[in-house]
């Protein structure tokens, strides 16, 4: 365990087993986890609560920033520790129980679950279990490979469980633009105009005397298993090509477009891998997810990394994808969510 | 013809007839009209070109802010005006035209529509029709009892056409409050935090030279019909009443609640109604229309002007409802629109 994980040293005395972090949760808690997209998520605590659960019946209200990997959800259910999910999960398991109406179930624009937490609409969160690369000087918390709820459940929540996972790379941290907006009354505009800017901090601003247990884990995420290009992908993507050419052509759009904003999956994977054949240069991309497809855009200097020497934005994300792609064959990772807090 | 109607004095000599204006029009123009939900449209240039096409065929490309009063949409498509409307419209004769393909037509989020222009998506704006309560000393054009679209039709049209309408109250000057957002891909935020703050000018401010023709009238609004309140609608008023003062009891929201944003019809205005026996005090309201409603909350110091004399907002406001509410027993007036130019 290298200490620079948990640079306030005070906090490394409360490294425990994920069994005696498990002992932690109580029948009828709120907890909200890390994860996004099947990344980033919390996977020993949760295994050692599931194994709990079989001797001592216990169930949770469970909130995530998305769907999460490892057969989380799956192992949660099959224990029957999930009483309440939301805002959205996509295992079959856990599907099949929800609509058998055993498992209560909210499937919720992904940003109006923290909203509804920080107005009082939803209980409060108990436990917020977050995945960390590292902890730093000041006890935040650096996150790994997603960020989505993490961010809120662990502000709001009364106790913070982190998972420091080793396998995630020392260079991710710097990756993170952490903002909490003001609240309700008094909330303002977002104050983010442009994809490079950076408006937030490298980490998840906490009072150190909340995290209550460290669960050091080495192991990784379970990305999704996005299918290469295709025919039919690839014609998608010379459509798409071929229609942003002529409104280039036509002087509506110069040759760097305007910022795009990804979707996710298969399709968009394909679509953004089929712009290293086109002849747009200097683009700038919103997503709520990084899927293999924009690590290469970057590659080829298709995205724009502008004035890499001196903004820290440029160089952070460089040397996290950097990082990043040296230790995922399938990389899927949250980067910037544009409006992240406001529903439609 | 009061001259401060028109007071930068060389635009005077523009003054023009209706026939003599409608004669500016030719056949396949795109034509951005003011008007918002029956009231604030032009009316006696329309039904001068209506009366020309009868004899000299003629159509349109018609835009608006919404749908218009005075029968204007039925007249023009009776006299075979209309070849394509948008972004909405609810006259019934020219919705049968619509629904038998013989006009075409875009039943569109009201915000897209300039969005569309200014981008070049849509064909540009030949001719822009605004009803005004006055020209200022500047060539600005003070908008009469809506706004929506017509501030950018106007600056974005080659030539304009302004009626200048003697019915409407001069004290409705100093009630707009006109903010042309910055074009893409440069587009910044609204600067707009609370209901109650200007960001923009009391004018649409346009080159005077294009205004090519001024049309003087006296033909009021024909408004809405807002049904009073009955038992059903007293009993939502009272069922949301009952909800929002358990969210004060507990806690949640303060006396004040937080800005209102009302819609529009008999029910709105019956559940803004309802709030006048409500214990809630120092509202505030974002609405793309203003209802009687809002009037009597006014009237009785429910809604907040703070400052009144200090905040040009509130005096504005103060006076040009008082100018309104003295004006037409049936109020429906466009006032702040939140986001106006955002589609979700």
């Amino acid at each position: 365990m290298p200490m620079d994980r948990i640079r306030l040293a005070r906090l490394r005395d409360r490294i425990m087993s994920p069994e005696a972090a498990a002992e932690l949760f109580r029948d009828g808690m709120t907890v909200g986890m890390s994860g996004f997209t099947r990344v980033g998520d919390c996977k020993v605590v949760f295994f050692a609560l599931a194994e709990r659960a079989a001797n001592e019946p216990l169930q949770i209200t469970l909130m995530t920033g998305a769907s999460l990997g490892s057969d989380i959800d799956k192992v949660l259910t099959d224990a029957n520790v999930i009483s309440r999910r939301i805002p959205f999960q996509s295992d079959p398991t856990l599907r099949r129980k929800i609509n058998a109406g055993e498992v209560m179930f909210i499937d919720q624009h992904l940003s109006e679950t923290v909203e509804q937490l920080r107005s009082g609409q939803l209980a409060p969160v108990d436990i917020a279990v977050v995945e960390a690369t590292a902890i730093t000087e000041n006890g935040g918390i650096v996150p790994t490979t997603s960020v989505g709820n993490s961010a809120s459940f662990a502000v709001l929540a009364k106790k913070i469980i982190v998972e420091i996972n080793l396998t995630m790379p020392a260079g991710l941290e710097g990756l993170h633009d952490i903002y909490i907006p003001t609240y309700r009354p008094h909330r303002l505009p977002i104050p983010l105009i442009a994809p490079e800017q950076r408006i937030g901090l490298p980490f998840i601003p906490v009072d150190p005397e909340k995290i209550v247990a460290i669960v050091v884990t080495q192991k990784a995420d379970s990305p999704s298993n996005v299918l290469p290009p295709d025919d039919e992908t690839r014609a998608i993507a010379g459509h798409l090509n071929e229609f942003l050419g002529h409104e280039v052509t036509a002087g509506r759009l110069s040759a760097s477009l305007q910022p795009l904003q990804a979707g996710i999956g298969t399709i968009a994977n394909a679509v953004l891998h089929g712009m290293l054949d086109s002849p747009f240069r200097d683009l700038k991309m919103y997503s709520e997810v990084l899927q293999d497809s924009t690590v290469e855009l970057l590659d080829e200097g298709r995205l724009s990394l502008r004035r890499p020497r001196r903004s820290p934005s440029a160089r952070y994300f460089a040397s996290a994808c950097w990082a990043i792609s040296r230790n995922t064959s399938r990389v899927s990772c949250c980067v910037r969510r544009k409006s992240a807090t406001t529903p439609k």
